[in-house]
């Protein structure tokens, strides 16, 4: 076939592509970046991109309004290049850093969660998951002519008291070259068995690697959480025993697909898995590359990288096919990852370098979980606490000290804009809160970055959803009341539908606007959500009152609302002081047990003993998932705070009537609660 | 530099060599063998090659005679092409697979010694070193979906009763698809923890493949051992629990050099070390290549490969530089190898095959010994034995099942044909045997394969000596007597020698003699080994008296005379039937480890408990290497036998001068005690 080309802008990246492929692909071969929330399928319409000059074939779907369509907008996935091409990948389909170096720490609003401390340990004379270990070596005589390795072995026991140790061929490959290099001093790497060497119990290690001299001063380790959207690194100096940089991107397998599921199914592809095997391992070199050049260390000091992700992130990277993940009965290839050679996964680091990942519990509860559930130290309280972290594959785990459940919704991309017709993720110009005056229900937007809006991301429509329920523009059935003043509730294409921000002031080519359909998917999304914590709270025989704390992790559940979540019932209607944010657990997990082997030891514990309930053919769970769909909830018994609210409401509004336009201020006393909080915050 | 081209004849291969490459490593460029016992050093004489056509520059030495260099020969690796060539690489200077496919029990001679038999060990419920386990395993349900690898593991544990199990990751790389592959039927590859993976104890396994369906029916495993000289291998079949099949041939190091030495001295060279590893990886390919083809199995159900070789042969094979064993204080890299798989060395088995190494003691004292000693059984019993290697590293244990001492010495080259003017490796045409009649003086000469004479092998050269020194015509000291009869006795170019075969019954292009220098290399060879022992038994308190059992070892000791070997001082002088041949006890070490993990730790405490004597700077060993320099030693009272025998001769010779030729029977009648028993035997 004929090979044409391609020059996307505006980063101006050009490709040769052959006649006939899709733009996406395209874009792909290129390395240039376009959103595609369901891999390339063309059902989420969130690859539109622009075509400036020559023509192209297809691209034309109901995801396209015929007034865009006019303009040259198209779907990446679904056109194809017919001559040379100039095509403009508009805000919209972008990847914006943005949030990816928001911290926790810079959120104004919310108590932080108790976590697991390492300083604990530190005052222990306490092992690390990877260590040097400095030795003196006797040089041999005639009369002591033992072999390079039983002198090695012979120091390791007399001068660190460590036995028992495993080694690899690729150390005595050059053991006899180092140890006279360094005139009989030498610095040994070993890496603890706790790591999932399978059967060598905690104790005991493995020699990986052996330099001539004292290198003990030098020594780093990397924590990387994997997440699905983003891979969040830190560097570890094992001496201090601490981190010392940090570094986080955008995981590049995301234009292969925003959630697991299109990520597995992308894997079934001819050389899928290799494919998104190297985006998620090019990321992480990426994130490593800077963690190096930030603290100007020398790549091989870096012996180890725990990395704690979902299963599909996890098999992914191990090169493991994730097929049997995603169906009936979902059932992952391993939960605790043999001994790998970080190389042997692509990873840049040195030959000695071995990978480890956090153990997963099943197919949908991962290592991210696990180490959220071991940062929080939940495991080791006697209160009863609930864990959660909202997502596209929604993780809930409730126990203490004595048990732990788990399970995992899928409760579809809502929270990550998919299924919104403006739906975006967390970037600047997200819109992430709005204000209704309900006198006028004319909204005051705030974006992320103060950026024009270009979009609403997850904990915005949470935010928006409240706003226009505490409005009285919304019923508690998500569907837009008749009547509304002001103009901004009108019929769209996908029916009603309020507008957000006009053409003129978003940051987009067209309105932005939150419809009847969008309600109606965050509904289903925020109903799994709770329907999971009702039926794991169910199976242990506990009610929402009996949860003394509920921790909130992961980069999404970190922006969100508290008050707002239990307005829309994604949230249980508890007092606020029991909630709290942990923010990226999963990563903090990664560093605590690189930290410590102990704490690994816990890890596989916390793995082994969580019992996970399947929902998806779980008959409470489809019943109260059906009563969730409502806001707050079918059962109002449940909600009593926000149902006072709302009668509140209700009543004002039906004052309003009766009355004019005297009663508003009324109705603005009670929005300002929420009003009130947000401003403070 | 211009290319010419060079043809090796009589095999008529052809090479492009650049001008001025010496003949030796154009051969090795076209994978001829020329002989080579220096390694190229100029030094040894071997690599007579005969230039047909053509002229080169170089190749004349001392070891090439003004007659022959008229005639064109030439050592290869001294002279250099010039234009293009033919060269023939005349019989002496060729490989004769001949002898390698000798056995013991071809040997006419010599008791056999006793052996560890595996047949005992079959009787229990014995594990073997790798071990197939079918397994039907629980498919996962929607309420038991852990992963495949919890399922495969608790099947082992419920099937097999086999837990702690440590895995490769490759494993778990095709383990979801083969599950389901064969439908929930697999058969699990096991390795035993007892091939030196450290720290795991005996009864712990290492998952090494999975395969789908039942496959245990077809399982093998290869044991080797790897000489310097020969590669000999045998192919177990794991379910029969024996060797079905064997196979052996030079090792093609060989042209690198004769001995351990030259092989270190190449090893330091460029790329050295890799061209060595390499050519004995090869040889062991292609001596599995005919296992395969002569049982017709499938490679792939070769599971694990066990070498058993000298601590030089070893550390090659595993890419170990081997220097330091060289050099005081003669130190190796390892004496247990870690595990490593056997494609990691260039071993053409399945991906999932490992190679494990017998233990080694020391520099000079290696797996092979190791084996040894657990093959002749000698470890077990209360019996005081001395077990002994005789070569150019001689290797000899003494001890019983309360202890093991040993020590290697450097007896030289002789007892391979090495520093012996027409010296040859034990092949078709070399003298193995010769009588000489008293009267005359002259021989009655016998070859291995009955052929044409072309050199003397190391059991032809004990028989040659003891012969002349039975005949009168040599002294204790080594040098000829004057005035003897028949002129066989003359002087030659190295001084004084004894014609063997006249040219013209020769298969070579010359005499073929025996010289008074070729006899004190012998001399000086045998004189090691027998201070070797002496040195050994003094260590431990004993003196040969107290010697039940002597078990001579490997290639060369399994073609000596007993009664000739004690004649000439190189066993000691005991009643023969203490002595007993064992044959390659390396080789059946290697097998009955394969067979047996048990016996695989019995070679690790055997490795572990041995002692070794370094002789190469002890001052007992100098004397009572001294003290052997003479025919059969200077210690005359500790060879009443021998001693009484040449009495006998001296009288019989002064008889005879006082007689004249009456006494002839008498000397006859001597002689016939030797000369019977061989032909007896």
């Amino acid at each position: 076939m004929p090979e044409i080309t391609i020059t996307f802008l505006p980063d101006n990246v050009s490709v040769t592509a052959q006649r006939g492929e899709s733009l996406l692909r395209a874009a792909h071969a290129a390395g240039v970046h376009i959103n595609s929330s369901c891999g390339g399928q063309g059902t989420c319409g969130k690859c539109r991109i622009l075509i400036k000059s020559g023509s192209v074939q297809g691209g034309k779907t109901e995801k396209i309004s015929d007034h865009d369509y006019e303009k040259g907008y198209r779907l990446a996935c679904l056109c194809h290049a017919l001559e040379p091409l100039a095509v403009e990948i508009p805000p919209e389909s972008r990847l914006h850093r943005g949030v990816l170096d928001r911290k926790l720490s810079d959120k104004p609003t919310g108590r932080l969660a108790p976590t697991l401390s390492i300083d604990a340990l530190k005052t222990r004379q306490h092992r690390l998951l990877v260590e040097k270990k400095f030795m003196n070596i006797d040089p041999p005589t005639i009369e002591n002519n033992a072999s390079d390795l039983s002198r090695t072995l012979r120091a390791l026991k007399k001068q660190h008291t460590i036995e028992n140790i495993a080694l690899d061929y690729h150390v005595i490959q050059k053991l006899a070259r180092t140890l006279r290099e360094g005139e009989w001093n030498a610095t040994a790497t070993l890496l603890s068995a706790a790591t999932g060497l399978l059967r060598e119990g905690p104790g005991s290690e493995r020699l990986i690697n052996i330099e001539p001299g004292n290198t003990a001063g030098s020594h780093y380790a990397i924590a990387v959480d994997v997440g699905t959207t983003t891979v969040c690194a830190e560097l570890l100096d094992m001496n201090r025993q601490e981190a010392v940089a940090e570094a986080s991107d955008y995981n590049r397998q995301m234009k292969y697909g925003d959630d697991v599921i299109s990520r597995i199914v992308y894997t079934q592809k001819d050389d899928g898995l290799h494919i998104l095997q190297k985006a998620v391992a090019d990321t992480i070199n990426g994130v490593i590359d800077v963690l190096i050049k930030k603290q100007k260390i020398d790549r091989q000091d870096i012996s180890h990288i725990t990395v704690s992700g979902n299963s599909v992130m996890t098999h992914i990277l191990c090169n493991l096919d994730p097929r049997y993940i995603r169906t009936a009965p979902y059932t992952p290839t391993i939960n605790t990852l043999p001994p790998v050679k970080a190389r042997e996964l692509g990873i840049n680091l040195g030959s000695h370098a071995y990978l480890s990942a956090v153990p997963l519990v099943a197919s949908y509860v991962g290592g991210d979980i696990v180490s959220g559930v071991l940062a929080s130290g939940l495991y080791r309280r006697k209160r009863n606490t609930l864990f959660i972290d909202i997502g596209t594959n929604g993780e809930i785990v409730v126990g203490n000290r004595e048990w732990l459940v788990t399970a995992s919704c899928s409760a579809g991309p809502a929270f990550e804009g998919g299924g919104i017709r403006h739906g975006m993720r967390a970037a600047d110009g997200a819109i992430e809160e709005i204000r209704i005056d309900p006198d006028t229900c004319e909204p005051v937007v705030f974006t992320i970055g103060e950026d024009k809006p270009k979009g609403i991301c997850g904990s915005g429509i949470i935010n928006i959803v409240a706003e226009l329920l505490e409005a009285g523009i919304l019923d508690q059935k998500g569907k837009f009341k008749t009547g509304i003043r002001g103009g901004r509730v009108r019929r769209g294409s996908d029916g009603m539908e309020y507008l957000l921000v006009p053409a003129e002031k978003s940051g987009i080519d067209g309105d932005i606007v939150i419809t009847e359909v969008d309600i109606d998917n965050f509904m289903r999304a925020k109903g799994a959500m709770y329907a999971g914590y009702q039926t794991l709270l169910e199976s242990v025989g506990l009610a929402y009152s009996d949860l003394d704390e509920v921790i909130i992790a992961g980069a999404f559940g970190s922006y969100i609302d508290i008050e707002k979540s239990i307005i829309v019932g994604l949230l249980p209607d508890l007092p606020t002081e029991r909630f709290s944010f942990i923010g990226n657990s999963s990563l903090a997990g990664a560093k605590l047990v690189t930290l410590s082997p102990d704490l690994w030891d816990d890890a596989m514990q916390i793995a082994g003993k969580m019992t996970n309930f399947e929902l998806s053919d779980n008959k409470s769970f489809m019943d109260y998932y059906i009563a969730s769909l409502f806001f707050p909830h079918t059962e109002i018994r449940d909600f009593p705070t926000v149902m006072e609210r709302l009668r509140n409401i209700e009543k004002c509004a039906a004052e309003t009537q009766r009355h004019g336009d005297k009663m508003d201020s009324t109705i603005d006393s009670n929005i300002s609660i929420v009003g009130e909080k947000k401003i403070i915050e």
